[in-house]
């Protein structure tokens, strides 16, 4: 197969995590006799610096020319204090909602070399293998009137029907590729935008019978994700709750360097970015885990190429490192063959060719 | 002293766990000489039972004719699926609006006897030591428009500069009155809400000046609750996001039964609560943990009546308790003299007379 890639590097350790991405990629592509192209292109604190904007026009034209967005990490504290359309953040929100990108896709699941460095009792984090589907494109992040002056402030939580649906239908469609079991989260006893989620989910649930549907409240979904991860499948909620929410999933299996993230549209295309941020204070030093960046560009072949094996071996070696006791230095329960990101990446690829 | 109480039992366990704590505080008046009038009255499912309304006008008359309101807990799956107006939270939210109980403040704090019940690592949720003061009249939860149809959702999230000074002077001298930090939480770099909520704290802070502030992302907060509870003391947020944090803070030191909770007005008025549901599952057994209504009313001696001393003998008392091993069957971590609801309230007040 023949595809492109739009590649944005980003801010803090973006650059060396999507180069270790990308350096998979080539692997495979000549393993698997793919042929991959490459965009490069700005984003972020990055592109704020070179052209003054976040998302520079250069920047779209690159990914509407492509198949698929493969992201670092974004933001730093050198662009904290510009004004609201010139942070790194800014970007991010543009891209998603330029290209629709109204689904995003987390998986949390427990490695078992690394339940030492989870904050959660090991025999509540082990096994834990759940995805949250986080709406993106909607919600308080986006609902007009969005305002604030000296003595009040407003912002708003809209969705319409259609809104609600499509990123319901993508969390059935999941749940039933998995364990089905869906569990929908909302706040249905205080607000309005939750009451019609709840109805839209009941609806919906008709059209599949092999899922076993669950509502529960935010604020005891937040309390589960802690007292009994295990007992969720795939969670799917509007966008604030998302974010939260699956933030907090990120760090309870005590694996947040692993982790990676789809944000996709209805046609398959979508952006891949690891979960965890800039890390701007280990930056530049050889350091970062290229884990998450690895295996978002694993996500990216599953699910936007349909290249489910490539994207398995690709797993499986990421695996195999860590189970041989190699890892960057943030996994402190790793054992004690801590190593550079650049020698990550290269034993993965050993791992890659001995397959 | 003299001081008129209105005790609200509501649902589930909550008339159990409100007895307790009422025979408590009568054993504390007898020993320190105060005189504590009574007005026992309806909220809740019960309330809905008996009057078609959650929160019917004698309860808000005994209300207004007390100096503080003792609530046990409301709800249950038999008004699930009432009508908006006549459900149990309903009572809830109308309460704290008609008494304009703004900041809702809720300790969490690590006991030692309990730590094997926390979902956390010990060393991590050893010495939690924090309290979450959550705006409870504003934001998503009342804003207009809020409404739905089959089409479209909308909720309004707005603050007024006067609603967010009165809450967030709340936690600074709450903060100045323990280890003196604060942390304010909000989602400034996406809401405009959070941008004016951000601007007011760095305003008021000037009249703080032994009070060091941080500001923390609402994402980030969810995870550090988790990672590092103890580096937080004070932690004030919005309504919406207090919920969710709150309710999570409740879980990591595995002691939710233990835990007591005040929502107050400028004046000193408050209404004080356990954290925990009504758990209509074991209602009426006998098995439910007195100890958060018992500490709530603890709570409520100090922060509405000013009886410091009072207070911190209740709450001296109920340690002791657990730390002779005795505790109620939720504590799985207590040790195993496992005792009743009854049993458990007798040896409190057993404490009070033996000190
Ligand atoms: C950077 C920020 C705007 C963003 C969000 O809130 O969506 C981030 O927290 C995320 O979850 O991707
Ligand atoms: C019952 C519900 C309306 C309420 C809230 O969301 O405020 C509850 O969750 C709480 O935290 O007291």
């Amino acid at each position: 197969m023949e595809k492109t890639i739009a590649v944005l590097p980003g801010d803090g350790i973006g650059p060396e995590v999507t180069e270790a991405a990308v350096k998979v990629l080539r692997s495979i592509a000549m393993r698997y006799g793919h042929t991959f192209h490459w965009k490069f292109a700005d984003i972020g604190g990055a592109a704020v610096d070179k052209t003054g904007s976040p998302l520079p026009k250069e920047t779209v034209e690159a990914c509407e020319a492509s198949d698929a967005i493969l992201l670092g990490a974004v933001g730093g504290p050198k662009w904290d204090n510009n004004p609201a359309q010139q942070r790194p953040e800014k970007g991010l929100l543009s891209i998603r909602k330029h290209f629709d990108l109204f689904a995003n896709v987390r998986p949390v699941k427990a490695v078992p070399a690394l339940l030492g460095s989870s904050p959660l009792k090991e025999e509540i984090a082990r096994d834990v293998d759940m995805v949250i589907v986080r709406e993106l494109t909607g919600g308080l992040y986006f609902g007009e009137p969005k305002r604030h002056n000296e003595s009040s402030a407003v912002d708003t939580l809209v969705y319409t029907r259609a809104e609600i649906e499509r990123i319901v239908d993508q969390a059935f469609e999941m749940a039933r590729s998995r364990r089905g079991k869906l569990t929908s989260v909302d706040k249905a006893n205080v607000l309005e935008s939750s009451k019609l989620w709840r109805k839209v989910v009941e609806e919906r649930k008709a059209g599949y019978p092999d899922v076993e549907v669950e509502h529960m409240l935010v604020d005891a979904a937040a309390m589960k994700l802690i007292t009994n991860p295990k007992a969720f499948d795939v969670l799917v909620t509007e966008n604030m709750f998302g974010d939260i929410l699956s933030d907090e999933g990120s760090v309870i299996t005590g694996s947040l360097g692993m982790l990676p993230s789809a944000s996709i549209r209805a046609d398959g295309f979508g952006l891949y970015e690891p979960v965890h941020g800039s890390a701007p204070d280990i930056a530049g030093q050889n350091k970062a885990n290229p884990s998450a960046a690895i295996l978002s560009a694993a996500m990216m072949l599953r699910q936007s190429f349909g290249m489910d094996s490539e994207a398995s071996t690709i797993e499986d070696a990421v695996m195999s490192v860590l189970e041989d006791g190699y890892c960057t230095g943030d996994l402190s329960a790793c054992g004690n063959k801590v190593i550079s990101t650049e020698r990550f990446v290269e034993k993965v690829i050993e791992e890659l060719e001995r397959e």
